[in-house]
């Protein structure tokens, strides 16, 4: 998203911005009027003009054509799958040093939240390839990734990944799958030496299993953490915390392959 | 970090694990011992050799040579001031969209540690022009840059922000100094429309200031978050979270750059 | 809650229980049916059985006659304002000593959660005074009290406390009120030397002026908590957090008067 | 704590204040000094005075002595376990209703912090009969009782609860022991109907096993909480919350004992 691409288009992915509560990512179509409760907004307006534009609506209440995060491109994604969260994929991010260029394997497409996020970082020379048996799934996935702009650097293999992955030597892997243990051995050969994983699991029973499965199936610094996110209502003088907070998505547990022993 | 250098040379930057408290993020000098409580390592030992490979210690002791993560790079970097934690970092990167190619603003380089996640991520097309006005920090920044391999995508400006910045249409700001009010002002100017910033602050009265200048100020989507991290000790019928947390870094306040008004 | 009062009589308060989602505080009263969507239940029933009967509805489902805890009370209050949750309450019962004999002062009664679970513990030599200025939540704190049988042990005084408060040397004092700070030089004067308080606040603009308030008028061991709980769904082999938790309920200061100078 | 006593003599238990960080928990003897890095006080000042009362250490610094509340007792005390924090010891309060007069059953005693609280609520005409099978344990939890004049209300009993127990139609129990299955079974024979019960364990594995005895074992109303607390560091301008805090002390499963078939 460099500055060069800062002008509104037709076919363009906006977030239109009412409040904190009611915002929309919508593609651009000159045709097209965008219905809300605050009247109606004729998309041909927003063509040519710059991000971040104001714009009214036909009973001349305003709203605001952002550029679009990768957190909106997650939190409003087409899903029939519980997501991971923001939260878990920025530290997913760091802990597994994705960036530009990155091979990465993921198995359990979902409805690709963090496919979308992590080709947003891996790209434009990066490539994941991800695995989702489920149809249904693959599709919405990769809709959302249409919707994304990035299907170019994505593969999705409609495959059972405990059947076996194409490809060796991948720089990080995701493993989001309600049973991990069946794969984990072949994530262990497909990827490079000293190189980053992390399963993600609702439940404690699935932390201790791959827990196990880790330390004994050629890994090393493994370990498990879950993130708590909580919003604060600014607002001078009455300033407090939100009533209501997710309290649990998942677990993260990550860990480094290692090759046996050095003779 | 594709797959090609996945050998470990002279210069190369390792994690050496030993196991979850005792790891040490080192440089491959081939004359060089590495000395720890469970005796010494021959660092000319490691070179040619892939990356997680084990080698023994003096004493006959496993080590593990890994690839250090972004998160490893945060977490080991020289520092002198309080830093920002990964959990925070990785939910900036994608709430201000951080891919690779895109031109970041920073305000208050400190250690380097947001300055180093952001240039991994936003290499190799990408730059991050960072302000740091006290002397003794842009240069453990620069340090810290240099030894991420990461000087390529950063300027740093031994500057005070406030007294101006310069490019414009940065494709989004991260603001980290006790009183961002003087530099909101320049950093709406520098930024491309609709693109996002975050204000990293400590104090709650920070994050309410913080508020009132961005609504009043050309920016909407204003909110404020705070993230927590916990650990999960695993182990096959003793699971159980850890004993003590950080309770606490910094709030992050978002927002995101309005043209004003529709004429 | 001495044992002797193990049956159900005509006029007992009554938990029915169906599951964790579905429980019902109610009063015995044998010419009522209780309807529920799993069929009605004849309170009649229910009279001289002991407490934890299952008793089944006109339907033939399950339910059971469970003995009402203070956590109970609380939770199914009739209220009109926001309530001081057990969570807040539990620790205030200890940071506050309070046990049988203790004299109690409290400033804002609202719907008399705190003052239910205050005078549960207080009693039966103890005795609350309790403050508050509006009519209509005097009148629910009462009926609340009423119904846990409380009455005895607590005087509402339907009055603004920053007007003046009547007695002295009272062992605890409880403030929930939006603007504490008047009335605190008349909670200093009223307490017993070294008596701790509480005052409870939503946010974190009154917790800085409450401080403030406390450390210049005569009170010591000035800190503030806050306290958060999450439940978690035991289910063998799929254990895990709940998915939503409360988030914020408001700040506890806590101090202890002190006597001025030692002369 | 009826205000009657509110002068300090020999042999009262005082909490001397200095600052939040240093306040210690002692006996007041009039031939002792006590030593501080900040001067040492003469006990025998503190004698006849009030609670609240300001002491001037042999260096002039200010000292209070302070009213020790419950909290102060539980964190203060002798102990070579990890003890009950008085977060979850105040929601256990609520959660089993406990109150003047009510007969407890405590498996557990440990270090006897909830055997303080708990003999602290239901005296003077309560009693708690409580059990532990180690004698160092049993002798420290009767230092700390005696030490918090609670003696009269508690029997110990050094004894293996999963043995037996003595008693029955206890308004309340608390479990508190690393393998509590054994004794679930006594310990449901031995409760009052309806009465509510809570296992107190460190560890995900004990609390799925512990639910499942529960729902199998003659309770309803099963469910599991954790609590956590934070401190708020509230100054003027600065305010935010405590860098590290506890992440885990234990998890609260409580239940309900019940009839079996109503015939």
């Amino acid at each position: 998203m460099s500055s060069g691409s800062n002008l509104i288009g037709e076919g363009s992915l906006v977030l239109l911005f009412f409040d904190l509560r009611r915002q929309w990512l919508l593609r651009v179509e000159s045709s097209r009027e965008f219905h809300t409760h605050k009247g109606f907004i004729k998309l041909a307006e927003l063509v040519g003009r710059p991000f971040g534009s104001e714009v009214r609506s036909s009973i001349g209440q305003s709203f605001w054509a952002l550029k679009p995060t990768t957190h909106d491109l997650i939190m409003h994604s087409a899903r029939r799958t519980q997501i991971m969260y923001p939260k878990d994929i920025g530290l997913i991010i760091l802990k597994l040093a994705l960036s530009s260029g990155c091979r990465v394997l993921e198995i359990g497409t979902g409805s690709g939240a963090m496919t979308v996020a992590t080709a947003t970082v891996i790209k434009p020379t990066g490539h994941v390839d991800t695995y989702e048996a489920r149809n249904e799934f693959a599709e919405i996935a990769e809709r959302n990734l249409r919707r994304a702009s990035l299907t170019d650097y994505v593969t999705i293999h409609n495959a059972d990944a405990s059947a076996g992955i194409e490809g060796s030597d991948f720089d990080a892997a995701i493993i989001d799958v309600g049973d991990p243990w069946p794969v984990i051995p072949h994530v262990q050969q497909a990827l490079a030496g000293g190189a980053a994983v992390v399963s993600f699991s609702p439940t404690v029973n699935q932390v201790e299993k791959t827990n196990e499965v880790f330390l004994h199936g050629g890994f090393v610094n493994v370990h498990t953490l879950e993130c708590f996110i909580r919003e604060i209502r600014a607002d001078t003088g009455r300033t407090r915390p939100a009533t209501f907070m997710v309290g649990h998505t998942g677990y993260m547990t990550f860990a480094q392959k290692v090759h046996s022993s050095t003779g």
